[in-house]
């Protein structure tokens, strides 16, 4: 579930007593009970794509420095004209991979997406490795070699390039290659190599499917979002390699720095558009419920028309 | 490496002593000493891209019912025009994967691949599983079931399809992600399952880039081949459904009877090319060594040439 925010009353029936949040993405209906028993709050759902693309064009034109590009290393924020923000590709990387094609405001398409996500990376090295969450298993694979296990492309052609294809010795011809010849079992592996290999194949595998789908559109950018980044290095630059080596070099991974919040930002900013329902633009100041506003690298969200103080509410979201 | 035939002096440098038969592949590279050490062999390698489309270009011009598809258990066979065979899309499935848009004879170029192929299917398969051979790990999959790892898009929307994405409530959200959530270890899980799991991934992942690849370069036939394949039917199917699924029915997967052997086809069919090295047509009935003929799913290749009698060779490549 992504972020979603206490204390409100439906907007849209004032006259119930029901507390009503929004919320979207598979939690809003595995944890719908939990909320309603624990709590007696009811879960809003909001479609996943819509709030996803919402939260996006929020970001990226309200948002100074919101996306950037990562490569060998190097941070580098991006310009983007708001003006001049459409078409992009929106890949957003969550237990699985959506790709959506986005036009403009609520003008988007779900173009295509990959199973292998972040809950194939958690999920296989949960197996492989006796890791106990995500974060230790991203943190292992700092120290970790993939080549170890991972079959090069000189493994294959005795240590040299494959030059008339283009694919130099170090290319990972094979992600788990080695594991077929190599006589060895799970545990002689180091788990620090295991969830690098991990991490490459499936940052390596997203950033070529993606790139894919971009050039099939004619769009320029891709911006890569989604809880699996977590602001990674080796992730974000793994998944800008790929981009780079499959686009030969005429294309470039974006990031954004509120990158796991997309969905709940898009969730949050449909109170907007309900209470919005059968007004006149000349009534929105009196009626309008939320702001949202953005400093640094903080979004400042706040109540602005008259409600109960009970009800008004500030969130910060907080990037990295 | 490929399919090899032994006993042939090497045509261009009749004066040798020396034994040489080709070879293709990384095994040309790997094997190369050992064969050189117990069997005073040379190994003569060729070019493997270059061998996997003289070799598929053979089968299907030369072949009568080589290419099929299969889906849904109904194998059929597809009649192929060899004056309207090109341009086509070669996916050759070995350790890592090469997808190879082919325009005639000699005429191609690599356009893409992945690294998660056979290797990562066996490797990967090897390591979470006791299996000992491919083969077994491939048998494990028949009585397997994805579901249990997979984390399907109902086990996310709450048993309900995603309609409005078109996604249905089994389509496979997230490979392995189930993994994340069940308070269970590797050893909990049954070695059929993750097989199973394993395969869906991988050839799902493969349809996917294929078909993409194909779309880029306008090319309406994909052929996959390499000894991943092994006219397994869940292999083939998944395959299938992935290039059905993505391309919303417009592209179909082509399968050939003697997937495993292209590149050896390749590397013994350029005895030919080199033997009429600095010939003219007219010359090659008395100086053309080989010929390779086809009959039921057996292809024949025999010594044709005046040649010592040591030297001559029969080959059958044996198909399912």
């Amino acid at each position: 579930m992504k972020l979603h925010l206490g204390g409100f009353h439906d907007c849209t029936a004032p006259s119930s007593d029901k507390i009503f949040i929004k919320a979207t993405g598979g939690g809003a209906y595995k944890f719908a009970d939990l909320f309603k028993e624990k709590l007696s709050v009811s879960l809003d759902k909001e479609d996943e794509m819509e709030c996803l693309v919402t939260g996006a064009n929020f970001l990226l034109k309200a948002v100074h420095q919101e996306a950037f590009t990562y490569l060998d290393g190097q941070k580098e924020f991006a310009q983007i004209d708001p003006n001049d923000l459409y078409p992009y590709l929106l890949v957003n990387i969550g237990s699985g991979v959506s790709m959506i094609k986005v036009d403009g405001d609520g003008k988007f398409e779900r173009v295509s997406g990959t199973s292998l996500g972040g809950g194939t990376f958690w999920g296989l090295g949960r197996l492989l490795t006796k890791c106990k969450n995500f974060d230790e298993l991203l943190e292992l694979s700092h120290q970790g070699n993939n080549r170890v296990i991972d079959m090069l492309v000189g493994d294959i052609y005795g240590g040299t390039d494959y030059a008339k294809i283009g694919l130099s010795a170090t290319t990972i011809a094979s992600s788990f290659g080695k594991a077929i010849s190599d006589n060895k079992e799970l545990v002689d592996y180091k788990p620090e190599d295991i969830s690098r290999s991990l991490l490459r194949m499936i940052s390596n595998n997203i950033g070529q499917i993606s790139y894919l789908n971009a050039l099939r559109f004619g769009l320029k950018r891709i911006f890569f979002a989604g809880f699996f980044i977590r602001g990674h290095a080796y992730t974000m630059d793994t998944i800008s390699v790929a981009v780079n080596f499959w686009s030969k070099g005429e294309a470039e991974a974006m990031f954004l720095r509120h990158e796991g919040f997309l969905g709940a930002l898009g969730a949050f900013m449909s109170y907007e558009k309900q209470c919005l329902d059968g007004l006149t633009v000349n009534k929105i100041p009196q009626r309008f419920p939320i702001s949202v506003s953005s400093a640094g690298n903080k979004i400042y969200c706040s109540m602005n028309g008259k409600s109960n103080g009970n009800e008004s509410i500030e969130c910060t979201v907080y990037g990295t």
